[in-house]
């Protein structure tokens, strides 16, 4: 952080301001004199220091610079520039999602509608190569008369469908009361867009050890989102995935949301967490997922996230933006095309006799 | 709920389609047949219905047109027109919040920080002419890292504010295990901008009887915010302010949050619900805030929340943007020239000999 | 200008970065050396330079910061913190815009259609308290099959009403081959939102002695609006108005564009120009109008600019957002009584025998 | 379009207004009378109506709403779902943009500053396989004091590079009474983000028969961009690119624009024109450019745009977001990975002797 002072600024103020940012901040303030200005620059941990509430301390302050980054163990520094994957245990082995490892899969309905519906989409995305089956059995719907999911009751449907396909299951909290029956068949917790900044939940999630898969909020800057991020890890959690799923714009005519893909590049030089990208909700209408999952995977995302439903016109949420399993059959066979060349296409499992 | 079929599709198909939103919408259909084209009006309770859903039932539809309004009991319609009043109960007796009464003001502190700052903060706005005192005792911050707000101890803290000034008292929650807590000292329930869309956090406020201040999201549209609002009125609770603090739009070099005032005449066009303006978090500065509160007034609020605190400088969060209790006298001196002949300005209470 | 040197930079490489910024750039470098950082002040007119450009210099430069703002002439500083009028010379003579004057009120069509409904516009608006006539001859659509403005002829219809009512005019310039046919009737010279960075255009009005009306572009930030109105200013014109139109947000439902009302503030602390605000088009219904003027005045603006038109429903563009007269007188009543507690309403003008 | 009666609506105001819609506007409505609600559906041309007038008609009207698309000889319907191809005269013969193509490769500078470095750049980029130079002589900045480009002499060193290299030359034109001097040395004629609704200059390049590159304006929506280009194919120019360049959003702290990737299977269900993607202007960064340049090949662009630099330290505009010709020759090897897979990259072109 660095303090610029007003030209002309009285060295008793100076020597107040320091005497404070020593005192009351804990801070080493080294003052750098120039010929017409005084510059403070702050050494300590200034990741707990809020510019808005420094700029206040003098009215002889011109301005109040951040300089370093306001996260820490989420930043790519905290990790030596060393990328960081999840390992994931699942029914058929551990599996890891990361900048180094295969692309990784995640596939399925937005909820759980019933047992043949959610058992025969896991065996269909299995088939076509995926390793985790999404599906929601508490949703965030933005009415309250719209299908809410089957909750408690979804879990155990999950639980089936995991038995069934061996996949490993993501599905999302809405409140912290659930989350040790979510925990009984989730691999992967899953914080929906909504709840980013749901700070207690993140707190809670944070005290817990499953994976922990953070969706950005419709309107979460990048530095927000990994300020998020931050929550969880610093109460203790360090198995964190960030889920790019389209920001609001101003045009919404016809992309629901615009899938932001830059925040790969930008992610990938500030952090070391792996990356994945939902072109579903990123977009809103299935013609438009095939084209933003082959760039995703051409801009080096770690994972996809794509919804998938037996029959979508019958679904009862976010059918229009769920591929039929046939239509994902087609697009596996697309996505590994760009996938293999990019080094990052899963090798073919050996099938378990 | 519209349905426009496109040319040319066969009759059958339109049969098959009227036949299942009888069946499985329990939708009465009601076909308009023109020379060229085929339009399904649907008479029912469509608030029910997601139009993109029903887009997916055939391939022979063009378009799926909403005209009713997705929202009910927090609609104009649902009270014939006439806006609602929120009642609450303070210790200097029932203040009415609402269209017919005139503007309440709320001031205080943004966070809690030990008993001399809010007893002092709430006397000193008490006697500018607040009618509640805000104050938060759980804190949404950013970082992990930065002042979380003093939790259960600071609602003791709020309560002998309460009980020395006889002001009502709001405070956000932020976590539902909190709730019974917050319930003894807060006369208004606040649910704060980041946790708009925690579905889960609305219905169980909505399931208590004490009134709550909704803020809109940061990127929340008019409709959402009027949803999250129906999840409250829907769950049973009838007494929901709506607060308007300021949108996420492209530009934050300056004001931090764009304060939508447009928001009162649409919402006055479409629910019955009382609004209220919040200028502090709405611009980010202490120094913007006496237009946009005077702005607020003219363009017809029911009431102003105005950040106030004893030393801005020394502030735990967001001293940017407090006034001191010298800045707020000043501006509720101003305001009332406003107020007054917008025909909203309190008559003087009676002081209690 | 602030440069922030990576701790560890060599000397010589911050000698070399000197070097260069003194012979290239023409600057005076202001080292200031630390414990552990060296900055570099930068002394001289940075309003020139580009900190992205200087951040490419030297792989040793952390960080390049600006202090000062990249306009001058348009800056508050640049007038000592004196706010500058525009005098427009009107056939009933010199009306001034500005903080120490009474509010300038424009009213009338979004376009010229005919003379009978010009002239009867102009005479209503007068007599209901405007000094200003708007009308489009010349009109941005967005459609190539809108009505485009009647062009060159609509400019004689507004002479007449000008000649009529003794209304200054305010009309817009699309082309700057129309120039010299516009600034023989118009005494203010309009630049559309969609045109606020066309530079040749925002130069060649520079070049010309009439008064400005610079509209902020639907997504132009404060910086980059100043920014426009330099190009007027440096091309050595100094009479520009800013007008606010609204900006484009996310909801678009209602409210088809957000007025930002907190340009008011905020520019009063940057700039010296005066300031206008556009509440037809700032919320594109005319229901939604009155309340936004009354909150214009109430935050401050010094004129106002309002759609009318003798037939909304027959207008050839934008007849949604524009009053009839009879809406207008009324407005103007409700306006005066804001006005006149703001000190800022007109005193009425005696009537020539 | 369809218009939504109000229940109740007395049988002479819809006669009255029928009337009106046949007399007034041309048009055959088409009543279709249900139990509740007549529905008025609308034969004709209606991409000349704007539904916000129809609504003024009557206070009987519930709802208008478009069902067709506002633009005609831009959409995919005009020429039966077949996508277009621009052809463009270049020294090296007929280069033709479109889907059914390979992939064409625009680079070079933001700014032409001198013979030297074009003609150096335009060698380095058509050796690794550019077909055309980009290249500004009238440069839009944001700052009247910073570089406009060398303006008409700028031109002449285009003219030599295109001499030397063989390459296409494209060019930004600002300023109508440029065109003449630009067309003498453009292949194609660029209008830039911020002129894309200066509706003057799109009507001349309209009425020329260069082929024109339109760039989107920074929050245009996809339809007010089809209507820009609808101006120029309606003023007999049929050749229009589109080119993506990056829209604004909330979060510029990173990245400076947000690309819209998904524009690209939008607009394929759209619109006939080609389509060319810009990551430098997209993302503001070289850094970011590789993967987002990767990630439009995926999703299917026809062209590719990005800006190299002999120097960008020293670049006179834009140089933080340039490539030097090393990088650019590297990104040309990673991109034609893709573009092989993807069935869009060019064959090499046989060298002359």
């Amino acid at each position: 952080m660095i303090i610029v002072m007003k030209a002309g600024t009285p060295e008793a103020e100076i020597d107040k301001l320091s005497q404070e940012l020593t005192t009351n901040w804990g801070l080493t303030p080294e003052k750098i004199v120039g010929r017409h200005k005084v510059v403070i620059g702050l050494v300590g941990d200034t990741v707990y220091l809020d510019p808005l509430q420094l700029r206040e301390m003098s009215s002889w302050i011109e301005e109040v610079l951040r300089v370093e980054r306001p996260y820490k163990r989420a930043s790519l520094e905290y990790r030596q520039g060393e990328p960081s994957e999840v390992l994931v245990s699942t029914p058929a082995g551990n599996v890891p999602i990361g900048l180094h490892h295969p692309l990784t899969i995640v596939a399925g309905p937005c909820s759980v509608e019933n047992e043949e519906m959610i058992v025969e989409t896991a065996m269909r995305v299995k088939a076509a190569g995926a390793q985790f089956l999404r599906g929601g059995a508490y949703k965030p719907r933005t009415s309250p008369y719209a299908f809410q999911g089957h909750g408690e009751s979804a879990l155990g449907l999950l639980a089936a469908a995991r038995k069934a396909s061996g996949l490993g299951i993501i599905t999302e909290v809405m409140d912290a009361a659930d989350l040790d029956a979510i925990e009984e068949v989730a691999d992967v917790i899953q914080i929906g867009a909504r709840n980013m900044q749901n700070f207690s939940l993140l707190k809670k999630v944070g005290a817990r050890n499953k994976p922990v898969l953070l969706k950005r909020g419709m309107s979460a800057t990048i530095e927000e989102w990994l300020m998020a991020a931050e929550y969880i890890l610093a109460a203790g959690n360090p198995d964190v995935i960030l889920c790019e799923r389209g920001i609001r714009a101003f045009d919404r005519q016809y992309a629901r949301n615009t899938l932001d893909l830059s925040a790969i590049p930008v992610l990938r030089g500030l952090t070391h967490l792996p990356i994945m990208i939902d072109p579903s909700h990123g977009t809103g209408w299935a013609e438009y997922v095939p084209s933003m999952a082959m760039a995703a995977i051409a801009a080096g995302t770690d994972s996809l996230m794509i919804e998938v439903h037996p029959n979508p016109k019958k679904a009862l949420s976010d059918g229009p933006q769920s591929l039929t399993p046939d239509q994902f059959d087609k697009l596996m066979g697309e996505l590994a095309v760009i996938g293999k060349v990019m080094n990052r296409w899963p090798k073919p499992v050996p099938v378990l006799a």
